[in-house]
């Protein structure tokens, strides 16, 4: 938790950014595992984290801005919470540490709300927040989602896409245990080790050091399955482990990066070349991210470098301007460059990933590749994103390709299918656009060339 | 999975014991942690495995009683999925697998319920499950969670409550696990270490074994908070942790085990008394539990134990018989001495706990401490228990039952209070109720007494 005078900064700015009407603020429930009382760790909802602070279970946050009043609304505990609980703050004493003076008990919100004025409140992701909505409502749940205030919704995305300085602090820290993580994973990088074992360990490690992973690790030989959180594999020589993860600070903050292991430590030629148009994607991207320019530009340049790296070792051919417009690269980069990224490893996804990473001057492409780009708007100081570029040869889509004759002018097929049991190599950091470019965020960059790479595994 | 014989025995002793109607099980979706596209990790329901194996999201069963047929929905994958997912087993050879032969696409449930045929289906105990329970019965939630079937539900506690073999050999394997997790706490428990760190760690190894910790560890030097799952604090030598956490195994059986260790490994006089009396307890019990006899006279079996060990140090005074007739021990032992434990650690406790652990001739008692027992009746081979007697000092529930003089004559408040900043103690261990007794589910027993403890920390 912040000082008191951030959340009341942050909600007095947000209170004038909407300007009238009811804000409410759902904070999230507990979620069943497979009954009541076995719930998964309790993870709040990002924005109610970002404006009032606690991280508990089954509180409302709620501003009637014409009358300017705050109310936090939950349940006080009981004598009987406090001999199996301990002792804890009241309701009271922790709204008082985000600077609201006013509690409620949850029950009164229907009443809060009931005074036919407009009500401001996000679109909910959770089955329980779509319940609690369609109920105070009145509505159905999908009248209910429906009904989302796109100004609340576009003012927070405004505020919480620029991270101030506290804020890094927490994404650095997020960042050393993604760091430590994937130390671990480089060592365990052997043959005959399970992936089970390696995710499993450094999901412990984000555990440890903050609360969970900051979305589920992708660790597996299996690097061009790019949805693949499949762990059964038994690493083997000669493989390569793609490794995606990162941790969740304890104050909810994520990291989030990528490398790619030879397993044992030892590259072939094959896998030294692909790594090294990977790097060269990498490092060309972060030198280039800068205020003012977008991001789809930046995507575009990794294309670039891909196109001209395969054409050079014999898998390609044509015009680099060609290729690019006719979304060539796209074949072994499908997926986007990047993603914003702060209290969710996907900044804001809930609120819309589109409206996050687009506006009316930059729009979403609808070319395969190109259209899984998240965040393709121009860059401004504050921002903080993913780079992940990646070279994968995904056998279903090759084919797929060849057959329909997709690119055919372009693509020297039976070089491709000569890489067919390759697998994938992605190499992702996290920066953050300052005034004149970028930088990264973390004190120690992790081992990112074939060397380095090679060095971390056998030490 | 198992064979796809098991599970159409047991679909097809369910459907006699049923008799009539459609049964329908509701397979789990995937939890939103923080959007839709950040899930926890997807945890199917239990009685959905037991009786159809399959563990993806978004499957539902149902058994035709009169017509004899059998139906598994869900939705086939895509050419996209595939490019983004792998090559993974159609739906068709996946309800094969388990010994299904007609699969249908998820959005037909509505028309194969629509018969106006009695409807047999589990109580929902995840906010997905009563929205889509809502929708098809076009009733409201909390119309849809009353509208269960109380004859399905106790068909499937009977069955689900007697261990079969290969059962047994899970439970064995995710005992293993919690073996190993706990001799790594056991380890780390020296001063200056932080309860996160242990925490994280075992928690990691579960996952690196299994799936998941079988339930929220417990980890902490405040033993005397019942409910804690708060790992903030930083060990100090002459301090108890108390660590009660267990493993889900990769086919979701569950561990549940409990030790409690002396920081550094070396226990003074006074945590020794009080272990050696939670050991008794525990022994004890393991020696009384076999068929005909009640749980809840091997409960009440422990509290004459804690109530005689306490009154040789001094703590108790008064009739033995008395003592338990007025629940004295309860203010040091105020929860149960255990629960069933299957694919669920609080076996079925979706299905109601009541109904799995009480009959006509059992029934719960109201009394404090009694009444939080959540398995009382008669024990038969099969039966999978835990044994978790403790001691605790609960300074706020002392501070109660002195203040309202509750069981004043038997108790010396003035030695309690000696005991204030002393913690809790608790001993777990899981057995098997056989023929003629019972047997722990484990290879190996975990270090319980004193001596075994302090060598496993300085070891």
């Amino acid at each position: 938790m912040f000082a008191k005078e951030i959340y009341i900064r942050r909600r007095e700015e947000l209170k004038k950014s909407v300007g009238s009407g009811l804000i409410l603020l759902l904070g999230n429930g507990e979620a069943a595992i497979n009954y009541e009382g076995n719930a998964y760790a309790f993870r709040q909802d990002s924005s109610f984290i970002y404006y009032v602070g606690l991280d508990t279970p089954d509180l409302a946050y709620i501003i009637d801005i014409e009358n300017n009043k705050e109310y936090l609304l939950g349940n006080e505990l009981t004598i009987d919470d406090i001999i199996w609980m301990g002792n804890l703050p009241s309701l009271k004493e922790r709204a008082s540490q985000v600077g609201i003076e006013t509690t409620l008990p949850f029950s009164q919100l229907p009443t809060l709300l009931a005074k036919n004025r407009q009500i401001h409140y996000l679109r909910p992701y959770r089955y329980r927040n779509q319940l609690i909505l369609s109920e105070l409502l009145n509505k159905n749940t999908d009248a209910a989602i429906a009904g989302y205030s796109i100004e609340l919704t576009k003012a927070i995305i405004r505020m919480r896409l620029i991270k101030s300085s506290e804020e890094l602090k927490e994404l650095e820290d997020a960042g050393a245990t993604g760091y430590a993580m994937h130390i671990v994973a480089m060592k365990m990088c052997q043959p005959g080790v399970s992936e089970r074992e390696i995710a499993g360990m450094i999901e412990g490690l984000a555990i440890s050091k903050g609360t969970r992973v900051s979305f589920a690790t992708i660790l597996s030989m299996n690097g061009q399955t790019l949805h693949n959180h499949d762990h059964s594999g038994i690493l083997q020589s000669g493989r390569l482990m793609l490794c995606d993860a990162g941790a969740e600070n304890i104050n909810y903050y994520a990291s989030d990066f990528t490398r790619t292991t030879a397993v044992g430590g030892s590259y072939s030629q094959q896998q030294k070349e692909i790594h090294n148009i990977v790097l060269k994607a990498l490092d060309d991207s972060i030198a280039l991210a800068q205020p003012g320019i977008t991001y789809k530009s930046v995507h575009r340049n990794v294309y670039k470098i891909i196109f001209e790296g395969l054409r050079n070792l014999g898998l390609l051919k044509g015009d680099t301007e060609e290729a690019l417009n006719a979304g060539v690269p796209a074949l072994f980069m499908p997926h986007g460059l990047g993603h914003a990224m702060g209290l969710d490893v996907h900044d804001m996804e809930d609120l819309g990933e589109t409206l996050v990473g687009y506006d009316d001057e930059n729009q979403r492409d609808t070319m395969f590749g190109y259209r899984s780009l998240r965040f393709g708007k121009q860059l401004e100081p504050g921002h903080v994103l993913t780079v992940e570029p990646g070279i994968y040869f995904i056998p279903q889509l090759i084919e797929k390709w060849e057959k329909e004759k997709i690119n055919a002018d372009f693509i020297h097929f039976n070089e491709v299918k000569k890489y067919l049991n390759f697998g994938g190599i992605r190499l992702e950091d996290d920066i953050l656009i300052t005034e004149n470019g970028c930088r990264p965020i973390y004190e120690k960059r992790l081992p990112t060339t074939v060397e380095e790479i090679e060095k971390a595994v056998k030490s």
